[in-house]
């Protein structure tokens, strides 16, 4: 930190180097960019890291897992929550604008072991006066309701009185920056001075009267000897903003210690006639009991986690800290207790995509959960579960039978995607994903199958996930649309992973995926009719699923059309998507992305072979057990060639692949550009919030990539590893069927070991070979 | 205007160079100052000229006369009630932010003869996108609930989708930049999209729930065919604020016309059920009239209201511009037909002094009024006499008698001066003038009586001005103390206008003006007994006063003690004053302001002879009759080497005064300062308001000073002018006893002419001599 930390108090906190992530000048063009990377979230909220002092060009967000409204917006997006971050502060009168003064210092550390956002700000005013401001934030992964915030502040140069205002701000919207998509979806239900001190702002959401209650108090105490040195307090409401004044004196390098305690809960949590109460009486447990401890159980919470999720990369740092940002953020925005909720596109990180989730959860996240904190991935598909009923009428609405996800879900399980948008060029245009792409739902049912797969939950199993795979083969059955003429089974006029084409018939990876699931869906009847007959029997009456019904799946599943050319032993993404005219990219900018090839009309992607993200090669990546060395190298050549990279989603699973087909080439490329997409802000938009999806790919690239880890045809956990030149050791730890296995691979070596398990023997395979770890 | 100004539609209503001031230059830093000083005010609303972009460091300010709160601020104070100015403008989606965009040119012009502020902002974008921005807002003077903006967008040198946002913002608070004093006056009552478009913002303040309802509606056209272009219109609750949305396509080089038609209602008005009706009625039948017709109307206003109190100085441009600058907002901030209201020390042109009304407004401004509009005189005096039995319980509750107005009044007619403000050194003090500054209760006095001897107002006297002479002098018979030891009464414990002298005993203005005031009373009781025998039985049983109470009254003045030495002609600013420390001011600064002599201590200012602004001097300007020409010159000079003018009111004082004892050389120089307190800043302060009182003072320099207008001992209006160097011609109107005349002045020459009246014949004393004039 700078020249004025107070070394003992802060300094301490700080883990080593390889744990921390670095902010180093203020520029106020990058602070949407550092309130993504610096985002702090529990899972139960997440808090942007804007600066308690406001800026210029701040983009504030604090978001409530699971709540959602609409009002004047096109579809229910998150709602950004009144922001509680505000403290700002006065040098004898004057607000320390940071947008004003000169500052001598800046710099923001995010300690990534212990999930605490530090800061340090030197600051000259317009008079002379240097303030120095020095802190951290962190929210309570122990207790969610919690958060709290630490400055010291300490008059430079000077002697004087220093005031803070304590600010609960209600006046946030969502899309601040679009006025056409501006949003407010809170109402004021109160905002009131709490009779012993501290302010409590209460809103509601309009559209379903979902209250959430802040309460907040602010502490400062002389730094030398503890006393409080408030002189004089007042409270102000200021319609939906609620402040606090809080004034002292301050002298000549005689730090002050303002400690914020904040705590929120929403009537999600509790009834709304009990909400202030339950604020009121937590806050003040909170600010009685001090900041320290909370800190300290939210510590060793983070540690626990840690411990099973942290991979070591030997040799790279650059890739081991990248690695580390992604997971740390992943593993930062679960709510493992809280089932109606999963993770956003974008987590809790920002407003980008309205806080929707989309595939990315279950195809790119969830393998790093199931391998690392199973309880966490069980009610990351708990979500889906509790959304079977929407997904049901969703369905049914749309025409079809079983159960059809929402490509966009929010809290209700209704479909939730925008039906317009902006195109490449600026464009008003019609969005059809919502309509018609359908392969979320195979995507799910293949989630709920490999986490049974690798955990063998099978009460989850039972319970739950059979129900989804029946439902979803159920839709995929009734989806299918027989062609006499060529004797099959076609499921026509749909969006694939690549969106540049739209309302196309036959695309590989959905027919795959859907034949995939119908196929699950029989073999799952079998095994259960077998050893679960009583439990089959409850979960098929419940569904009316009848022996004739299940003869029909039959029929359909073996005669889905594939798009395949077996003479080039290439896989045709959709149907006639051969015949769309071949451009080929042969240009990158300097960051190695793909170029529009010369010619292109961007307004009519659709008519070209050029695709926006991993398809057909995605499929390749998930069932890869069913596709030989050579398919999948001639495929991967010949997509790559054509793939724009227009998601974040593309890279990891190309480096995937690449990996497998032996491209070592570009995939220690591919890996770095995915695991440093927001912290170098490589697709531009870090600002609307973190890449998730990405994040989980990046895990994958490690794991599934480099490591080689892979589930072979007999469901044994096998590796064939591959590091590149510097790496000189790759270690991570994973659950595998209830065991916590650690795995150390070097250039030379794979090291297999039970750190602890229910088996006392287990076999896995390293580079074809079987072996027996203990 | 700027280059790409349509003359046809804007330049055509500006007026000839005389009565305009202009901004030619935008510099956020002094947004604030040009608010005030581009404020349209009609007496019923005053309008900061805030920018209708928004701005950095803006302090906006829509003030309603007559709407006051307290809540959490130290007294009522005049409330900040929702600004209604805002209008973004976004080019293709982008904010053209002022603080962001390249200003290209930037002109702002205040049309005082029309009331009308005009701007032309060329901007140039990030983009290198250039847009034109021109147009107006006026304030109608003849309805006065109605305000119109007027604004041509141009997309110069692009073609594409322009919009704007439409906005009524309730989040404005009072003492913005001051987290101590922050206050928020307002809470939210409704916030609703009107029914065929438009915004409603309905508001209630805190205390009293006063409501306020502002309705909006844009319009905006082709400006060629006058075609309505808006093809997307969306309103969004955000809060406290209300925003509509409109989307338009513009092509290059082509404006486009964008109305914003905003009606405002308070229950003061009309009852609060009707007043959203009210208001979106008068709000359609304003958009559906559209601009003009009302701009008409309010231009003929102003046209009547110029016709008599407009001065023309010939011969010297500035000093005639910047006096009607001074007449220009003195005469916008009045409204005659509200006599619960009277002139804030500040006007309606900002939050300084918190909306209060002074003696300023009785001592300073009211001559102009009287003179000039004595209807709108008389309803300033009918706020005093409504507040009478506020001002009866005032001296109740101090342990008086009668009626004791308040040293800062609102809405209630309770004393309102905050107990704690901030001195020179930022030191929190006391504020003892709501307790002691007694001499207001004389002022009043002293304007109900000289407003009936300019108008002969005797309906005023009878029915109004008797009971408040009578009222103040009993309160003085009661504030004086009888000292047995000099058998005289003292007015003991007292701040004088010089308010650097606190807790001060028999202040020669307060004790001067307090005799007056009761003698005035007796005369009054003698003069209606004899002439309006009737009345005065009504006015004395409905106060209670008997012949034994007046035979009290009449010892008391006989017997007040007056500090005079007399052998030095020496008036005593207080008793003991001369004892104090004797520093004489011999520095002035850049601006020909005192410099505080050496030595003195700025804590300690009451043990000097150092003086804030006129209070001997001021005693002779306002009964210059009682005071011979010698005793005038020399407690003149004595006074002005001890008065440092920290208050803008002293300025025009001592040129008067100057002129009258034959100071002319520094006359002319302190004229210029009052009359461009505001235009140029010299006190430093103008972002707080209009310095009125400063701005009445100079009507009276022109007037009692150059013109050399008084009354004589006879009641003869006289005249003994002497004009500047470059003074050609010095011409105005008076209304004298109902009658209408109009004085031209030259170097050799006084002419004065009756324009109409109701007398066929006047006399009038030019330079000593007796005219006759038809």
């Amino acid at each position: 930190m700078a020249r004025y930390t107070l070394s003992d108090d802060i300094s301490n906190l700080i883990s080593d180097e390889k744990w921390l992530i670095f902010q180093d000048k203020y520029d106020n063009y990058l602070n949407q960019k550092y309130e993504t990377i610096f985002t702090l979230t529990n899972g139960y909220m997440g808090v942007r890291g804007t600066l308690e002092e406001g800026s210029n060009d701040e983009r504030p967000g604090i978001f409530i897992a699971g709540i959602f409204d609409k009002s004047e917006a096109q579809v229910r997006e998150i709602v950004n929550v009144q922001n509680w971050l505000g403290i700002k502060i006065y040098a004898e009168g004057n607000y320390l604008d940071l947008d004003k003064c000169h500052i001598l210092d800046f710099k923001r550390i995010l300690d990534m072991k212990r999930g605490i956002l530090f800061k340090s700000i030197l600051l000259k005013d317009g008079v002379g006066r240097v303030t120095s401001v020095e802190g951290y934030r962190f929210l309570s992964r122990c207790n969610v309701h919690r958060a709290g915030i630490k400055l010291y502040i300490t008059p430079v140069n000077y002697s004087g009185v220093l005031s803070v205002e304590n600010i609960i701000d209600g006046t946030v919207v969502n899309s601040k920056e679009n006025p056409k998509e501006r949003t407010k979806h809170l109402r004021l239900i109160e905002n009131a001075k709490l009779d012993e001190g501290g302010c409590y702002l209460e809103t509601a959401t309009r559209d379903d009267d979902t209250r959430i209650g802040v309460g907040s108090i602010v502490r400062i105490y002389d730094y030398a000897n503890k006393d409080n040195v408030v002189r004089f307090r007042r409270f102000s409401y200021l319609g939906e903003k609620s402040v606090e004044y809080l004034e002292f004196e301050a002298s000549e390098n005689n730090p002050v210690e303002v400690d914020k305690f904040v705590i929120t809960y929403t009537s999600r949590d509790v009834s709304k006639d009990k909400l202030k109460e339950v604020v009121t009486r937590e806050l003040y447990d909170f600010a009685s009991e001090g900041m320290d401890k909370e800190l300290l159980r939210h510590t060793a919470v983070y540690e626990r986690l840690w411990d099973v999720a942290d991979i070591n990369i030997e040799g790279d740092e650059d890739a081991d800290k990248a690695l580390r940002f992604n997971i740390f953020h992943l593993m930062s925005s679960v709510n493992a207790n809280d089932p109606m909720v999963s993770i956003a596109a974008k987590a809790l990180h920002g407003e980008g995509y309205k806080g929707h989730v989309f595939w990315d959860t279950e195809i790119f996240m969830l393998p790093f959960f199931i391998y690392t904190y199973p309880q966490a991935a069980r009610t990351l598909l708990m979500y889906r579960y509790n959304m079977l009923d929407a997904a049901r009428e969703n369905a049914l609405l749309n025409g079809f039978k079983g159960a059809q996800y929402p490509w966009e879900s929010a809290d209700t399980g209704k479909e939730e995607t925008p039906k317009w948008g902006v195109d490449y060029l600026g464009n008003q245009v019609r969005i059809w994903t919502g309509d018609i792409e359908h392969h979320i739902t195979a995507d799910i049912a293949f989630a709920v199958y490999e986490y049974y797969r690798v955990t063998d939950d099978i009460d989850f199993m039972l319970n739950y996930g059979a129900e989804i795979i029946f439902e979803t083969a159920r839709f995929w059955t009734s989806r299918c649309e027989y062609n006499e003429q060529f004797d099959r089974y076609e499921i026509n006029n749909v969006i694939g992973p690549d969106e540049f084409h739209e309302h196309v018939d036959n695309n590989f990876y959905t027919n795959y995926l859907a034949r995939w699931n119908i196929n699950k869906g029989l073999e799952l009847i079998d095994f259960l009719k077998e050893k679960y007959p009583s439990n089959y029997k409850t979960i098929s009456s419940k569904i009316c699923l009848t022996d004739k019904e299940i003869e029909n799946w039959k029929e359909v599943m073996s005669k889905i059309y594939i798009p395949f050319d077996r003479e080039r032993k290439l896989i045709e993404q959709f149907e006639g998507y051969f015949e769309k005219k071949d451009y080929v990219i042969d240009k990158f900018d300097e960051n190695n992305m793909p170029i529009w090839p010369e010619g292109v009309d961007l307004a009519r992607l659709g008519d070209t072979q050029l695709v926006k993200q991993a398809d057909v090669v995605m499929l390749m990546v998930l069932l890869g057990e069913e596709f030989d060395e050579e398919i999948k190298r001639i495929n991967y050549e010949y997509y790559k060639k054509r793939t724009m990279h227009k998601s974040s989603l593309g890279p990891s699973m190309y480096a995937i692949m690449g990996l497998k087909v032996g491209d070592y080439k570009d995939a220690y490329g591919s890996f770095m550009r995915s695991a440093n997409v927001d912290l170098e802000d490589n697709q531009g938009n870090t600002k609307e919030g973190l890449h998730a999806a990405s994040a989980g790919g990046t895990w994958q690239v490690a794991v599934y990539g480099f490591a080689g880890m892979y589930i072979d045809k007999d469901g044994l956990l096998s590796f064939t590893p591959w590091l590149p030149e510097k790496w000189k050791k790759l270690s991570y730890k994973i659950y595998w069927k209830g065991n916590l296995l650690q795995i150390i691979i070097t250039k030379d070596n794979v090291t297999v070991k039970m750190l602890e398990g229910k088996d006392e023997e287990l076999k896995v395979k390293i580079n074809g070979e079987l072996i027996s770890i203990k």
